[in-house]
């Protein structure tokens, strides 16, 4: 018997709750039991986007609705902004061009995020621009962009904001409707706690009158027939209900804590597992650390692959390492799906014991005295 | 406590042993237990597919991967050939026309089938057709193509075919590689005893030839990403993990009854239910009966909607009614996924005293004396 704790940035580990649901005997979709259902889960995905607008469900990962929303929102030769600053807003830029539309990226250094000013700039040198594509929380680099002050520049400049939320959302703030967030793409394998498989988007009547005046060429991601859809509490498609179902039970979870305190712990979690990473002389990658992940850098002397695989083969724990130019150089740890806050202690341990093994010199126990100190300090036990 | 049966065709009832595969803790994708798992899939989804060409999975309900298969295999404005003869096979023909190809349809009476000559006829109309649409169980009508003698022409004429099997494969003949059959799309919810969310394509050389000659605009769907991927056992986005373990359990259940036992026995199922109605008075609405699927016409004087309604809601058996100009006038009674012969007892005596409460005259009991007849001279039950 080997317990295992998963602390990838998705997928995340699944409440007791969804593993039962989605073991369920599966139903038809096409019964008032399943309408019942899935307009119960509009509502709750209408809650957890904070919006009024229509959230649509894929069947499919992420980057479907990544997709769905390049083909919908723009034309072919359009000129659009993409943030890449990692591998998701790569991915952005990779879906324009794969779609024939010309991809103007603002390139920033990987761990850093745009400010609106750099944003601001690039619009003014191309006007034509009449999307942006941001990244809420960059997985690869665990760094945050600041999605409020893009969204009010977006709306001064009168330019739709399309949002990959994918990693953030359920883990990080995120008020669509309130900062006026156009579109966000979301995916049910972070912090949703549910298995990958369903993507979501919501979209504003803004972005909905640019989808209306395109001539999109579309069909599985055809927007026009999704809202038709949505509208009856329906998909044009088969669901995967299953996940449908489940998706219930985690909308019913946040809704009972309550999506502030949702945001307030995660955040509270990131923020207790930087300082202990700090305690124990590492140095947190990103410049603009994000709560749904946190990237520590590898120390000077200790191979990253090793330090990955001790902590996963020996202790049990599974990280993520870097990707692309990062691989070997980054560890990166989740704090998003169905954790909480001891599940910190359990990795800074864990973290903490690996390097010791692997003979880096630290504090035993420093790592841990901060998380309890922070933990304490905020009420979190009381 | 009230027990329901499921009878449509997608989503089918799930073995416990997927109930349970469903409910495990969520593992990560980019790890070796699960690289173990996807290979073995890919292995078992080969054996299902009887082919040796790859089968790419995705996170997707079947429709995704129709329209993979149209816009990796066909160019803007080129004529392809589809075959109309149902809801299904105006998919095909959707597809093909929300992306600027020109569908030639084969237009042929709902629950009929064409024969390879009707098709052969289009093609010398359209000399430049290069690849044939076709369904194997038109779902919407209870309809079997002739996809052997379709896909003996489609070499000698040199086209491609592609088969939507979505609702057929593993409950219906199938040989893609002996019958020579280009591309062949399948999903989760069906003959898989899955819930819906997964799709699947299996492609051949010389389709595969094609992919590669032509420009192809795709992301999400992009065929030569998938088949990088799939070389290594991977896919390019986060799969759909919980379904793809369950798929596991699914292909090995497959594969120890052994793939021609599993068609022999659904193929027996979809006889005794025929013969059964027959013996009620009713009519099988389709003049090429399925396998997975029987469509049985609804009696005159019997109210179609009332008649499913009393099944569902009463008897707890739910069967599908019918689509679009077929809207409660027929019956369709499906007999795939976690299904077996003692399922057909249990949905002709429910039919059997549906419309007898109904006031449908009837001789009670032969029905279900004619299943008892064929099963037992079959040796089902020796």
């Amino acid at each position: 018997m080997k317990k295992k704790y998963l602390f990838t940035p998705g997928p995340t580990p699944l409440p007791p709750q969804i593993q039962e649901a989605l073991s369920r005997p599966i139903i038809h979709h096409r019964t008032t039991e399943y309408q019942e259902i899935f307009s119960e889960v509009n509502e709750g995905l209408r809650y957890l986007f904070q919006t009024e607008n229509p959230v649509f469900t894929f069947a499919s990962s992420g980057t479907g609705a990544m997709e769905g929303a390049v083909v919908n929102l723009t034309r072919e030769g359009e000129k659009a902004l993409a943030i890449v600053g990692g591998k998701f807003g790569e991915r952005w830029q990779e879906i324009l061009e794969a779609f024939g539309r010309e991809c103007i990226p603002l390139e920033v250094e990987w761990g850093t995020a745009p400010s609106a000013e750099e944003v601001e700039k690039l619009l003014t040198e191309h006007p034509e621009i009449e999307v942006i594509f941001a990244t809420l929380c960059e997985t690869s680099t665990g760094t945050k962009t600041d999605i409020e002050a893009l969204s009010s520049l977006a709306r001064r400049k009168n330019k739709i904001l399309v949002v990959d939320a994918i990693s953030g959302l359920g883990a990080m703030e995120l008020r669509t409707d309130e900062w006026g967030i156009d579109v966000v793409v979301a995916g049910s394998q972070k912090g949703m706690m549910l298995p990958p498989g369903l993507a979501f988007l919501s979209i504003s009547e803004r972005a909905w009158n640019k989808v209306m005046d395109n001539q999109v060429k579309a069909y599985y991601w055809d927007f026009k027939k999704m809202r038709k859809s949505y509208e009856k509490n329906d998909t044009p498609f088969t669901p995967a209900v299953s996940l449908v179902v489940a998706l219930r039970e985690s909308l019913s979870l946040i809704k009972e804590e309550g999506i502030e305190n949702v945001w307030k712990r995660y955040s509270l979690m990131a923020y207790a597992t930087r300082e202990a990473c700090q305690e124990l002389g590492l140095e947190i990658f990103s410049r603009s650390p994000a709560e749904a992940v946190t990237a520590v850098k590898v120390p000077s002397g200790i191979d990253g692959g090793n330090l990955f695989r001790l902590m996963k083969d020996k202790l049990g724990i599974q990280a993520a390492g870097g990707q692309a130019q990062l691989k070997g150089k980054i560890l990166r740890i989740a704090h998003m799906g169905y954790m909480d806050y001891m599940d910190i202690f359990l990795v800074i341990s864990g973290l903490e014991t690996a390097l010791s093994i692997m003979g880096y010199p630290l504090e035993k126990g420093k790592g841990i005295s901060k998380v309890a100190e922070i933990f304490v300090k905020e009420g979190v036990f009381s």
